[in-house]
């Protein structure tokens, strides 16, 4: 049959957007649970006066709550112990995450860890499904991972630097506060690796060898549009409400699995960039941008048809039908200069990563078996891969 | 503050989508209730062998029924009345739709009715808000009304054709059953109705006055265009599955409000059209066919550039700059051109009304108050507009 995939699609977060909508974190807090961990991670929401507004709303709902911060980028497993150890003892219901997709998805784990017996890094050496959790709450503050309504979450485990996801229906927060004024503040180079995330989200699953998607194949175009439109603006000037209002929303769309539905993905980009990630800790947002283009020059001759399609309905290049490769290739280039433009790098060296661990980092990426389902990836193309991003 | 409106968006419906999905209706059902209302119209679903399939999902999962079919377009509150008097006799605890929007929103009205100890016609009146439903499950059979994850019913009172809408987040269905195949034998009348039901729910959001909605613009786009490009093909041949596939996907995504969000919608044309298909029970596709682009012609002077966008976005009309005007009324000639071409009506004669009742009409369409939110309409705005159907 040439069409689309059978599937299942349900998101149930409830979304509250727009100004002022973290006061509404206690009243929803209150629907699950009386006496909540509140997970952040530095000190940039006392510095906004964000963490004094959701502890107020949060009191004035009656919610108890004990504090943990320090979540750091690619989010620690030894945080997430320390958090279902505070959880267990002090008999915590629900886990309130403020801030980007490193704190929701270290509270993810922490609520998927409380209930199980075992060790929570089981969940993510897949030798046990998730199928239990404690409720979830999200204050955003970050557009980029989509881990405010997604059912994954990925931590980096500090012994032996692997990072790894767990996914589970049951992950995806009961709420998802998102005020794009507390978006604000974010650094131009920490909006450009959210961008570069969003927008690998949605290109994940645009490259699919799934026929006759052609909806969601649109619903993603426009999706990538809005990113590649609007992050300009807030670069420019980073309190444009309404710019950050757009790539806020775009964010979680991006990964409600809604750009999904009836296709199959790739993710191979992602599993290679997580080595990268892993070893160096660079933002995950700048990885994809140095590991994308590359992936998509190893891997386009496999469906030029696609990559073409890529290049004039995102980029606006001229349909060249008479030569569709160049067509193809002008997509990548003008994906490839989007990036640098934004101020993001585009080559490994630009990482600070160096030629010495690539195979090391290849053979760590496909233990598991061949990456991506758009084409099927062993250790030599990976390898090729980090080649074409130097 | 010139930016998208504050929203909240929750659609918990689970999707079940696909080739012969229609054989989970008892283990989706069971998950909810033992004893079930299974409501459907007339006997085209047992022709087709549907009605044998989900009565036997049914009894498998161990889930016992009884039957109430008989549900007509333009569904009527007599039989709503009935089915809640079934209900209470035989302690039902959830009603089963297979059809299209009209069982749906009958079994909605049923399932609203059931717990509630005075009349049934007081929610529609809005006489009291909906906070209380049985639960509903649905098996899609008609891509067009987007009742299948929407939070509203429509109903006509037979003692005076008033036709009028209910809503609570409480209505939405617990599932949602929809495998195209069910659709390939729908009539091409019918499924050019749908299409132009679909394409109306995009369009009420699409025309807003809310300033800097580029993404759910986009979004709105992709979805007319998904089906502007497949209705013709499943016209033409009924059994494409690709193509009913993107037409009843696209159909739920219209109107389960995701495209609405951040926006205020119209709804102008929808109340216009409910007068006509309430006195002269034409179908409401029909009814919108006519109804939209006479609206347009009356409206798009107050703001010009978003019918150009209309046009050059959604109907690839060549952008003059230099001419708007020019340009959007291309649009709006494009749009009825193609609802002629898929079959429909495009003007009041055609479905059988008569200019003596376009007073009565208007009348009783601004009984309540001026319609719309694009530009405010009054009495003698609504029979401009029957008169530009005509």
């Amino acid at each position: 049959m040439q069409a689309m995939e059978n599937f299942i699609f349900q998101n149930p977060t409830r979304i509250i957007f727009g100004k002022g909508t973290e006061a509404e974190t206690g009243r929803e807090t209150a629907k699950h649970a009386k006496k909540v961990l509140l997970h952040f991670g530095g000190g940039s929401i006392r510095k906004s006066g964000l963490h004094d507004r959701v502890c107020k709303s949060l009191k004035d709902a009656g919610v108890g709550y004990l504090e943990l911060g320090g979540v750091k980028p690619n989010p620690r497993l030894s945080l997430v112990r320390e958090g279902i150890r505070i959880c267990r003892e002090n008999k915590l219901e629900m886990i309130i995450a403020v801030g980007g997709g490193s704190v929701i998805d270290s509270a993810k784990a922490i609520a998927i860890g409380v209930p199980h017996a075992g060790d929570v890094w089981d969940f993510y050496l897949k030798k046990i499904p998730v199928t239990e959790s404690l409720p979830v709450g999200v204050v955003l503050t970050i557009p980029a991972a989509g881990s405010e309504t997604s059912n994954g979450s990925v931590i980096t485990n500090e012994e032996g630097w692997y990072k790894k996801d767990a996914g589970g229906e049951c992950m995806r927060p009961k709420f998802a506060i998102m005020n794009p004024e507390l978006t604000f503040t974010l650094p131009p180079y920490q909006t450009a690796c959210g961008a570069a995330d969003i927008m690998a989200h949605v290109m994940e699953r645009y490259f699919t060898r799934v026929p006759s998607v052609d909806f969601t194949d649109r619903l993603c175009e426009a999706t990538l549009r809005a990113i590649i439109d609007n992050v300009p603006v807030v670069l420019a000037k980073p309190d444009d409400y309404a710019a950050r209002a757009e790539i806020m929303w775009a964010g979680t769309i991006a990964h409600n699995d809604l750009l999904g539905t009836g296709r199959i993905g790739d993710w191979a980009s992602h599993m290679i960039e997580h080595e990268l990630s892993g070893i160096y800790d660079v933002a995950h947002g700048a990885g994809l941008a140095v590991i994308f283009p590359a992936w998509m020059k190893h891997v386009y001759k496999n469906d030029v048809a696609r990559f073409a399609r890529f290049a004039v309905n995102v980029w606006g290049v001229e349909p060249r039908f008479d030569r569709p490769e160049r067509t193809a290739l002008e997509g990548i280039r003008r994906l490839k200069s989007f990036f640098r433009d934004i101020g993001l790098p585009t080559s490994l060296p630009e990482l600070g990563v160096k030629d010495d661990r690539l195979e090391e980092m290849a053979k760590k990426a496909t233990a598991a078996g061949p990456l991506g389902n758009f084409v099927k990836l062993g250790k030599d193309d990976v390898v090729s891969i980090y080649r074409l991003a130097q």
